[in-house]
């Protein structure tokens, strides 16, 4: 909510603050406040209720109405990447995240990981819903997030341009992570819960590396195995 | 669900199974009802409404009532530790972690990366209700999990014993995860969600270590964090 208001404060359309909290106001309802007044973002003080229908019952006592956040394209995601200075550009690929709690808890370790974009193919993709955004706690603003018609083509473009496309899963071609090191721009593409990668994306990818899983479950839940391979990567 | 069949059959009372799934019987299904014959369980087949009140709304059709796991104290903790052969043992101690969703997804993690138990300070743990084990997917069962009294007096335990106790947090003394390395017996305490570790805990580590925060959002989810030690110091 704050993060909206500081990264993309011209697509906030009005605020809502609790009329108990307005009240008793702390530092950080203060601070939120300044950056409304300073946004010109028009304040209404509402009763429970009210906050309730716009934000949930579990809710902080402040919510904005802002305008859904404009998702990049193939097209888009090419000029980011254009104009990135990095020497080790990182692009994570979602392929197949269809929950928006696991979309969001990977958009809040990109964002920790400083990783440059999210690309996620158009198709099977839940979308930034309030979910996935409120899971983000603040990332879904400031991770630039794309979603693309073709992955595969939007691989092997990355791939001309110079990018190391590194694929997970278990399988014989797998080497196992701790083993692995890659600086230079590097695309991580992370399978669906469940499935793993699509047959084709595997295919496409330079390296294919395997998170050891020593006990009893079969898996760890994407967000967690993103974050795994993201912070071994560039942590 | 198969976990608990596997792993602590003598707790299983019976098992219930969806009319309509019985009918369809999937290799899956068989190889469950396989094993609940061969622990001497009885199996119920019932209608949706019954299926609903036994495992939720969203469940897979099959179901079984059991005894809950018995919790270990630290008593329990120590005869563990003092069985267990592994020269590299890792025990991650959970100081706060009040979120089932949060305690489940770390015994799933703790299990994958072959961790020898898993601790929680008795007061301000939220126990391992029906959501912690359904988020650890099964890893409720199989990873030794003990509740502690004192959990100071723990940790010096454990440090007499020769373990090295490795905290983490954002300080002036944490150094980067990434420079840090550690072999031989090893705790990792993680923090609650927010606040972190008490001050108290935090002074009796031999090593703090920070995971780096390179974005906007201040910190990672504590399950995410927890993977993110554990498969750097475990890999």
């Amino acid at each position: 909510m704050e993060s909206i208001l500081r990264h993309r404060p011209e697509a906030v359309l009005e605020m809502f603050v609790y009329d108990k909290r307005m009240e008793k106001q702390d530092e950080r309802l203060r601070d939120v406040l300044a950056l409304a007044k300073q946004m010109g973002v028009g304040v209404q003080t509402v009763k429970r209720e009210a906050m309730e229908k716009h934000a949930g019952a579990q809710n902080q006592g402040v919510a904005v109405r802002a305008r859904p956040k404009m998702v990049g394209n193939n097209n888009d995601l090419q000029a980011l990447l254009a104009r990135q200075e990095s020497a080790n550009p990182l692009v994570l690929v979602l392929d197949g995240v269809t929950d928006p709690h696991n979309l969001g808890a990977c958009l809040r370790t990109a964002d920790a990981v400083g990783a440059t974009a999210v690309v996620v193919p158009r198709r099977n993709a839940c979308g930034l819903t309030p979910v996935a955004c409120r899971t983000a706690v603040g990332a879904a603003e400031t991770v630039p997030y794309f979603e693309v018609n073709n992955l595969a083509q939007t691989l092997s473009g990355l791939q001309k341009k110079g990018y190391w496309v590194v694929g997970t899963g278990l399988g014989a071609e797998s080497q196992p992570l701790r083993e692995f090191s890659l600086s230079g721009p590097t695309v991580v593409v992370m399978g669906a819960e469940g499935d793993g990668m699509r047959r084709l994306t595997t295919e496409q990818c330079d390296y294919l590396v395997e998170i050891p899983m020593r006990g009893y479950v079969e898996s760890l839940n994407v967000s967690v195995a993103t974050a795994v391979v993201l912070y071994h990567l560039r942590g």
